[in-house]
């Protein structure tokens, strides 16, 4: 069981952002990512859209009878997190709970900010689980949809990118935040260019740091910890091969991806068939 | 056969703009629409997946028995439309040819732009059927990814979305082109940020427009107009009802979208059947 892969699913290859902390902080594990580009992006679907493809991407996962399952995607994690949970016998976590402890151990003005996409936001996820563990905290979200394109593009500085970074934290900043959540897999590629629209008196969270870090407290947990293998792997699976799949592959990675297949996703939902989405009626 | 509606379809509802210009010229047909929302964008996908994608919205909208097929879009008319003609029994247009043929008639200096997505640009589409046509014709592509998401999240105006699109067009204005072709669409709704970057020396095609007069031409010549209909119906689907979906539908269609049913796609994809893939391996 030890040496079963981590499974990792995100809505595209943002959640590379996610591999790339589990890499540093779990070295010795073996990983298997599932990027649903096919049917990116999952931040403007349905929430009922989001949870089925949520536990489709799993079970492609469970393929590899993977030891422990990441949702790396915010939006996902906001909308499916607790579904997958009762419907997988394996630990599972998403990276908004880890994101939520982080900033409230940083905040000294008990003022956070939170930016994502609008489901994200819209859901209310961090807003609500924030509440539930610190209610003296304020939470201030704000949706940033521009930003995840502006990111994909390649447009990580420049004008237009810190008009636009200005244009969504103005509020935050006006309501005085000293914590800031990166909701998304795509802003920690950002980061430079928000923090010099923050400056120094905000901390920035990566969620999807913070949700690598959950992982590696959750195998040690379980002695789930992988700690003797010496090659590990990762392998890397997505639904399309988009254009430039691998320039923004190497932005999120921060190396190239190496190895990447692509799944014919249709094929294998066909074959599954109908029993995965039992959960959805419960 | 005349009172038979004529079918549309687009990988979004930016195919509401060129519904708008179908209503306003045809006022007396049949619509029938079909918005593929639960996998929109196509333009970032492979051409294989977007070949596929376009046999898939074909066949839903022949239920209907459509007397005829308008491709809204441009990912879609640039990468399927030959495939789309060859495998169905009745008349088909793009977008393309029709942007194309404007633009030939448009142009005074032999020097014409074109703006798209990236798969759009990519594909060339336009490129060689303006030579093919017009060999003298100089052809300048653009992907301009950004403005779409800028569309969509209603920065219809302002310094971002100026900034994007001098970004985006200061090539092609060097060139000296006389005619833009807007190539996406999404880019009627910002044709007047465009004109306000480009000046009035710059004819701007709507790809879309000339696609609904192309239309109008076909069902006169052969003798499919349904000119005596005094109560035309128009029907939307969509296979996922997204957020602001009326914010930005309303937006394309220049009037509120009433009564969009979504459409279980994947249901409708499982009772088809593989006999509609069969192009796709000819």
């Amino acid at each position: 069981m030890r040496g079963n892969p981590i499974g990792i699913f995100d809505s595209g290859i943002g959640g590379l952002t996610v591999v790339k902390h589990l890499q540093r902080l779990l070295p010795n594990e073996n990983l298997v990512y599932f990027g649903d580009t096919a049917r990116v992006p999952y931040g403007t679907r349905s929430d009922k859209l989001i949870k089925q493809y949520a536990l489709e991407d799993a079970a492609f996962l469970q393929q590899f009878d993977i030891k422990m399952l990441v949702i790396a995607c915010n939006t996902a994690s906001a909308v499916a997190v607790d579904l997958l949970k009762k419907s997988l016998d394996i630990p599972v976590t998403g990276v908004i709970i880890p994101g939520v402890e982080a900033a409230i151990r940083s905040t000294k003005t008990n003022k956070i900010g939170v930016i994502g996409t609008s489901a994200t936001i819209g859901s209310r996820a961090y807003h609500t689980r924030i509440k539930q563990r610190a209610p003296q905290v304020r939470v201030f979200g704000q949706p940033c949809p521009l930003l995840i394109p502006l990111v994909e593009e390649g447009w990580i500085e420049g004008e237009v990118t810190r008009l636009a970074i200005r244009h969504y934290l103005s509020p935050l900043l006006e309501n005085d935040i000293d914590t800031l959540i990166l909701g998304c897999t795509h802003f920690p590629v950002l980061s430079e260019a928000i923090a010099s629209v923050t400056g120094p008196s905000v901390r920035l969270i990566d969620s999807g740091e913070e949700a690598a870090l959950i992982t590696r407290k959750i195998l040690q947990e379980l002695d789930l910890s992988n700690a003797d293998n010496n090659s590990p792997q990762t392998q890397f699976y997505v639904s399309d091969i988009p254009q430039k799949f691998d320039e923004v592959g190497t932005r999120f990675l921060g190396k190239p991806v190496v190895n990447a297949g692509r799944v014919d996703f249709d094929a294998f939902l066909m074959e599954i068939g109908e029993k995965i989405y039992e959960p959805l009626n419960k």
